[in-house]
């Protein structure tokens, strides 16, 4: 176990900066390659010395002692999204010619920290975060951690965002998503839209305030009552909507797809017609959509486009390159048979 | 590249035979343990001597070396079941400290080979193969990749069998779980069952058998025009279904949920009431089989005690403990509104 640093140390980023070299190049003088000149050497080294800088794992990483091998953590990779990005994000590393460790951490704060800290400790050379889980509820002592991990090595997340030095964010960008399908309902007339959401993480809210921005948008008002909050199993969804009294509406957008096939076999067993009376919209156009009757329409999150991207920016990063901090990844509806949009 | 090499090599197993100690005591011995007298140590490294025998990766993992790390390889983490799969392993070898390295290796036969190949450089104390899919068709060349492999790590299949030393395999009953629910189907008075499958493995052939011998043993024949090959997309069977002239049946039986959800929209489509005119039958009770309506029956192949079964066998086994090398778990069938059984 280590102890807590008060002081924040230097990082290979620091380094390079003073020195006045790329973060490769630094990573190569720790590493005594032969690619970088005896002077230029001198110079690092002289800066590593009077900062007192002892090489972290980031900086082995980039050199010759690189393990080729990436962290990747996730909270279950038995939900379909996340084991969708798991798989793009293993194929793209190893057309690199890098492994992947996996931790799936669970959804509970303590458990998220330790995984961190357990990958940290097998001398990756970058760690991917899967989800916007990883932010807690947004505020800062929630993002510590990572912020923490981010100066051992560059960390990538996935559809969630931290503002630091060493993290990467890759986002599709859900309250546009959101809006945009809820621009069009209310364009066709519907007036009662229930949005459907089942955690609190960044990417819920961005929904959630996409949401409340297009009804604003539209002379709607946000009615408290159709935001509903409910843990994402497809039967317990229908179950808690069947419980709610005076329950009306003519259209429901969900963060997830299983929280709208719940909403459409509510919509059924209630004997609506789906499209005509309700209008139904899923999030993440995974496999699900495609199950029930009638076909989902679902907003792609492009799950593969944002993979992709997080492990090219990173190759580039651990290149030496800059690279972008944020990079925003639009998202696309695909219209099926529950909608008449 | 490693030249092959015809003569087989002792491995960990014939010098703990020969000097008459465990596996866990030659390791020890590799690593110089003090936990075993100098005696022992003595007649281990003579008979390694006397062999010519260089201690492997295995011996390695098993001592203080160990890098607690196991590698885990699956076709498509993608896939719902292995998805599941990869979660439950990677939790409970989480509960023993050792950490997963996740290969994709998609379902080419060269890329699985070198899947095998590239994880077994990491170091690895075991490997896990998930999925049936690494047995080829059954013969002994498409597993000799795999035998190979036994000889550095031991090797576990999760729902695959390749009688062999280092190989250890945990199997769910897909052979009885389709038997038994064949018979159910028959009893009902059901005379033509359909029979989905989207692959050529070691358990989709087990599961026809047991579909086969099942229809046998009610008196019913065996019509090959019922047993449908089809890739696993569900639109893609229902409207290969549709392209089907004069395919009339009164059940199905699929080898995954997804191909009976294309089966049952294929019934609907046609007008078919479900269950009273068609029962319909998944395979694995994944989340698929609870969007569409009715909710299907599927079989419930018992993923997370055979993954749980797999870590914990292993667990004895690095501990220098004899296991079987062939477990079999008995599936379930959970009953929903797509069968009136």
């Amino acid at each position: 176990m280590q102890q807590r640093k008060e002081v924040r140390e230097l990082n290979i980023y620091d380094i390079a900066k003073l020195a006045g070299v790329s973060i490769a190049t630094v990573s190569r003088v720790v590493n005594d390659s032969p690619k970088v000149s005896e002077k230029t050497k001198a110079r690092v080294r002289a800066v590593m010395k009077e900062q007192n800088y002892t090489p972290n794992v980031f900086a082995r990483g980039l050199g010759l002692n690189s393990m080729q091998t990436v962290g990747i953590i996730c909270p279950d990779v038995a939900d379909a999204y996340m084991a969708s990005a798991v798989a793009y994000l293993e194929k793209r590393l190893r057309c690199y010619g890098y492994d992947c460790i996996l931790y799936c951490s669970g959804y509970e704060e303590k458990a998220k920290k330790k995984a961190v800290k357990l990958i940290l400790n097998k001398r990756v050379d970058a760690l991917i975060l899967v989800g916007s889980q990883y932010m807690g509820d947004g505020g800062e002592s929630d993002t510590r951690y990572i912020r923490e991990a981010s100066k051992e090595v560059p960390v990538f997340l996935i559809n969630g965002y931290v503002r630091c030095d060493g993290i990467y964010c890759v986002l599709a960008d859900s309250y546009q998503g959101i809006y945009d399908v809820v621009c069009r309902l209310a364009e066709q007339g519907r007036k009662r839209i229930l949005f459907l959401y089942d955690s609190n993480s960044y990417s819920a809210l961005e929904k959630m305030h996409g949401y409340e921005d297009a009804l604003r948008d539209n002379g709607l008002q946000v009615d408290e009552s159709l935001k509903i909050y409910v843990k994402n199993k497809i039967q317990q969804v229908r179950d808690y909507l069947m419980a709610q009294e005076d329950l009306v509406f003519d259209a429901a957008v969900a963060t997830e797809d299983g929280l709208a096939v719940g909403a459409l076999k509510y919509v059924r067993q209630k004997g609506c017609a789906v499209p005509e009376e309700v209008n139904i919209i899923g999030y993440n156009n995974s496999e699900l959509a495609v199950c029930c009757e009638p076909e989902l329409s679902s907003v792609d999150s492009r799950g593969e486009v944002l993979c992709k991207t997080a492990v090219d920016t990173m190759m580039t990063l651990l290149n030496g390159e800059h690279v972008k901090h944020k990079i925003v990844v639009p998202c696309r509806l695909v219209k099926r048979r529950s909608t008449n949009l």
